[in-house]
């Protein structure tokens, strides 16, 4: 057991993944305070030894560092744009997701205010939280960061601290974002298709998984190719890519399975392929969607 | 060193694959013999002690178990079309990909002109073949794959044996395909995201490769919900997909890359929110694909 005294911290915003933060907190002994706009939210916490603030106000004086965790940046603003002038010389860290650009305007309206403010991403789901799964993304001062270092890796998991542009995180987060929401739909449309073709989701899943680790594999090499400019399309290239994309949108017609994605990705690669680049790597799509 | 004889094996098709299969052959002692419509690509196998054969008709009266890879099946009947009557009694191995209905046809093609027939397909790139990691799928006759077992698993890494429905292999290889090429599309497009917002590709893939990790971790969630039809969305559900997505499409076009394919996958979200699904696990898109 740690006998150090742990730092005092307010969480503000208790939806599943501000709750999870919250009990972790409690778990590992922090004395902490937890405000939501819907009361009724911060119950359990208090039955695990959280204080519940009955005004944002209340909250943000319980503890020099507060961490925030809502819906967007409009609900952030809304949150704490009336106590603004309470927060001179307190921490908050905001682990809100929204855009690299709200992320920036954020940290300037956090200096003009004079608080200080670190700007975080949390790319692992709730249950993660407090595991070591879990995985952080923190961008602005390193200083801060390092001051409050271990309070927030009670929250488990990984921490990155990615550079003093408040946007970072964020640009981080939604580039992180786009391969999930992508590959997630990767996922579930092979599993209509291979059900379309009498194959069970339970049969597919081993074989799914293994190709989605080919892709983590791969990914190596599109970073250097891209990073390069160079595209040598040794391997294979866009037009077999081409090809096996209009085999793969083939077998989901033949089936009644929509292929509006796939549609949409080899129609970015045709235009490619017609601007003289058949015979270069996939690789040449990561410079052909900046286009 | 194993003393026993090795199967003769004739291997039609020396493209990059067919080359890698047959030199993967010659390498661990099977007598192999090739060929391919431009007779100067069997001219390095010949070097390392492959026999090249001057005409199909010749290549298949070299070896009892011929493996073909070419193209696509087109490509296969133009081969073996003239020289069918002659492979009567013989085993035909067609590592070329193509639809789960031409290879059903192509099995019963096979079974009028009394040959053996096995479908099956390679899941890994040319660099993989007589390494661990090259994944190979067949169907059709066990008792034929086990007949050749000894002689295929030269050929590297895991192979299944999915069932006796000569299409079974090619309907796993084009799911798996469609999983590979979205996931390579989620991937470039993010590098092209994480650039456009200052992040090399260097910088962003160790993060890249971890979200990739994370899809394949939540894939036996996604399996489970379809194969029951349950999605209870409780940790997250198709409106929250949506706020995600619209996200990084509004960080997308900030910075002029391209969004088309995630908007064509929101479109898609949208339509099962307006169903009425919006409550529901992202998991529901396996049966809305369906539809």
């Amino acid at each position: 057991m740690n006998s150090l005294p742990k730092a005092p911290v307010t969480v503000l915003g208790l939806g599943p993944m501000g709750s999870a933060l919250a009990s972790t907190l409690v778990e590992n002994g922090h004395p902490t305070t937890v405000w939501n706009r819907t009361a009724s939210k911060a119950e359990p916490l208090v039955a695990m030894g959280a204080t519940a603030a009955a005004t944002v106000d209340e909250a943000v004086h319980a503890s020099p560092l507060v961490i925030v965790n809502v819906i967007d940046y409009d609900a952030v603003d809304a949150i704490l744009g009336p106590v603004a002038h309470e927060l001179t010389g307190m921490t908050v860290v905001n682990l809100t997701n929204d855009s690299p650009d709200r992320a920036r305007a954020m940290a300037r309206w956090a200096n003009d205010h004079g608080f200080d403010y670190l700007d975080g991403s949390i790319m692992t789901p709730t249950e993660s939280i407090g595991r070591p799964e879990a995985v952080f993304l923190y961008s602005g001062s390193e200083e801060l960061y390092e001051k409050h270092r271990d309070t927030l890796s009670t929250l488990g998991g990984t921490a990155s601290y990615l550079g003093s542009d408040p946007g970072r995180a964020a640009s981080f987060d939604v580039a992180l974002l786009d391969i999930f929401w992508t590959g997630m739909t990767g996922v579930a449309h092979s599993f209509a298709l291979a059900r379309a073709e009498g194959i069970t989701p339970t049969e597919f899943l081993p074989f799914a998984q293994g190709i989605v680790e080919l892709v983590r594999d791969i990914a190596p090499e599109i970073a250097k190719h891209a990073e390069l400019g160079e595209y040598p399309g040794d391997d294979s290239n866009l037009i077999s890519t081409a090809a096996g994309l209009t085999h793969i949108i083939h077998a989901a017609q033949a089936r009644n399975v929509d292929a509006s994605v796939l549609r949409s990705v080899v129609g970015l690669v045709d235009q490619v392929i017609q601007a003289g680049h058949g015979g270069d790597s996939f690789s040449r799509m990561v410079e052909a969607f900046s286009r």
